[in-house]
């Protein structure tokens, strides 16, 4: 994923101090004096996956409430649901099990956006993850000085906690969206994120009814209502980005901001195709997104790669559009561009910190191999990934979490989803021996 | 997948000379004297399920040629392909692999088109797979009576040869198309099968040239020249039917033929949306088919569930379409009933052959559960297969094939993969280590 995107067969990568330090031919190396040394064998060894967009503590939501009209998911199952259960310790359950999810299908870095979210910067120091928590924001019940002040000091309150703590953790902000936040909040939380300089992003023209809500309380389309607020800028990313027009697609791209593409969260919840090929060519920096897994319903970033190639050619009517080599880009070095990352992670380059992966190809649905990013997009899946590096530590080993006492965590999931689905009267018939 | 669709809790199936002779609480058992005892804790047990339409040889061409305009594709790379190596030893050993990709991803039946299909039918013995291998004719380069006679010849051979040769094979016929196959053609294949009792298929109104193509030549749409040709019935499926107006819609229902429906090819190769959820409110029996991996580029059923459920809801802006239920029917029971096997195969009930699967759920991405079938479509992928049954067989055990020795396999592939690079003149850097 360099700018030349090579492909070096044969090669042997040294990590020290976290960081790459040497991608050679074995032939050229005098004296291989590692501490410990993985065998790559057979495999493609590829960045870590970028996942830009996601609420892990969903997690304990998936399959809550599936294929039903938008309002009634969120009215009567989701929203319910996080006002009952979103608690702390749901956050961080819920969000290590994510974790767990993650780097089993390749995912090394992400961006999470809910509550609690010191919680989630805890679950991915557990975890050995490469996190950008965004404390989120929203005006419940309805914007005032009050609740946009209590923003502000919580705002700053989760950056000053987590700055600097943790060389995994890149504390963010985030504001639900225009309509859930007002213009006072969505301003002084992205003035803070500015001035400490980290990512903001906002949930952005996800349906068409967001877009008609903001034109008539605004009297202007989302993102053009957000570059009024002069929130549009290098570290704001707009989530979802579905329905814009070519003078906003425009607008982001002049402006220097960046997307985050979630294309099996739009089609699941019918909320329509975001136009990537236009963005791509107006020269946004997109990155891929799972969303969060009451509307997906995984985290695997193989899963939307293939989406994200496949569904852009339906739509267009050509298959040359969206090829694979772009997908995996927007998948890695693209994504850790939007999170503002791309310096450090989202490529196998000397002096980028080693969060890697490497995918088992000897398998019968990844044989023969004539071109790897084919594979990548078209044939791998999550659990095709058999070593996990992030940040120059093994945290998932031949299929094996490192960091993660998976039972535990699956028991404490499960635990949560008992006390939800006795919560949410879920008709649990033929799946109590499951959960519980 | 009966037509009540119950879900049995914590139930014991019994097998018995290949079908299902028991499904009961443990509690109502009074002496359980079996050969094998299978341990299916934790998992969700289901029917096998049904590939409506591959062509397995083509794994051999998985991922030469991807993200190119569908006419380069074809004229410069898949068809030069196929006539320069397509022989009998490649489609044996391409299906092989093809049948291991399969059982390893919870498949049990599909149905099959290519030349040489009595070595299709030979590997699925071996496999252990239950098959409808159907014979594909071609005229060409053009139709003519002598072609006719050749391919009615070929037909009765194909059927004699595999009709009532072993349980798990039913031979059909397929033509290629309305536009490789002349009228006479289609009409004497056909004839045969309809004869013999056995599926007859054709790829229909796959892209918008054919439709114009097939206008130009025969003054009809695909769907209308077939039922000019008297080829509609039900055990004649048409194959991709994207491009099919309301009245085909009406005229596929009223003959009983059914459809086969490919959204990952469909999607790849740019073709089009079928519109599935108006074919299956008209009543017509539809299954799901993966294609070859030259188009897809896996054979995992998984995936096109998951793919099929959120595209139709993309293409409707309606998150109730193609709900999970719908689509795991289409993946099991309506395959099979495509097939003309829903009597034997499809269900788990008593009396129909014992094509089982289990799906390990102990993995955080399928983590709690609330609904199963939210699982299975939304989050499943063909790996968290555990065991597969097929014919009362074991033929996948702890994700270990039984049946077929798979790097034997995987090198028989590989080993006609390096011709075929070589040949076909691909570049291999940054592959060769891991083709040869």
């Amino acid at each position: 994923m360099s700018p030349q995107m090579e492909i070096v067969e044969d090669a042997v990568i040294g990590i020290r101090h976290g960081k790459i330090a040497l991608i050679e031919k074995p032939e050229a190396i005098v004296r291989l004096d590692a501490r410990e040394i993985i065998d790559a064998s057979g495999c493609l060894v590829i960045p870590g996956l970028v996942n830009t967009h996601t609420h892990l503590a969903m997690t304990c939501f998936r399959g809550l409430a599936d294929d039903l009209p938008l309002m009634e998911w969120w009215n009567n199952h989701i929203f319910p649901a996080e006002m009952k259960f979103a608690n702390r310790e749901m956050v961080y359950n819920g969000s290590l099990l994510g974790m767990a999810e993650m780097l089993l299908s390749g995912t090394t870095t992400f961006c999470d956006g809910y509550f609690h979210e010191d919680a989630v910067s805890e679950a991915a120091i557990k975890a050995g993850i490469r996190a950008v928590p965004a404390q989120g924001f929203l005006d419940l019940p309805s914007p005032s000085p009050a609740k946009t002040e209590k923003n502000r000091k919580v705002a700053e309150n989760f950056l000053r906690a987590w700055l600097g703590v943790s060389p995994l953790v890149t504390p963010a902000l985030a504001c639900h969206t225009a309509f859930t936040c007002g213009p006072d909040t969505i301003r002084a939380v992205k003035e803070i994120a500015a001035a400490a300089g980290v990512p903001f992003w906002m949930h952005v023209a996800e349906t068409r009814d967001e877009v008609q809500l903001i034109r008539e309380r605004q009297g202007l389309t989302p993102v053009r209502y957000l570059h009024s607020l002069g929130v549009l800028d290098p570290t704001t990313c707009a989530v979802h980005a579905v329905w814009v027009d070519d003078e906003e697609i425009s607008l982001i791209a002049a402006k220097g901001a960046t997307v985050s593409h979630n294309p099996e969260s739009n089609m699941k919840l019918a909320s329509g195709i975001a136009p990537v090929p236009k963005m791509l060519a107006a020269g946004i920096t997109t990155g891929l997104g799972t969303d969060g897994c009451a509307s997906n319903n995984d985290l695997d970033m193989f899963g939307e790669m293939n989406m994200a190639a496949k569904l852009h050619k339906a739509a267009a009517h050509d298959p040359t559009v969206m090829d694979a080599r772009t997908v995996l880009r927007m998948a890695t070095i693209g994504g850790a561009a939007v999170l503002g990352l791309d310096k450090i992670t989202g490529s196998v380059e000397i002096g980028k910190f080693a969060d890697i992966i490497l995918i088992d190809l000897r398998k019968p649905h990844l044989t023969p191999i004539y071109n790897p990013y084919s594979h990548i997009v078209y044939a791998c899946t999550g659990s095709d990934v058999k070593t996990a590096i992030v940040h120059g530590k093994v945290v998932m080993k031949d299929r094996a979490l490192l960091t993660v006492n998976l039972p535990e965590a699956i028991e404490a999931v499960n635990k949560l989803a008992r006390e939800i689905a006795a919560g949410m009267k879920i008709e649990t018939r033929g799946r109590h021996d499951l959960i519980s």
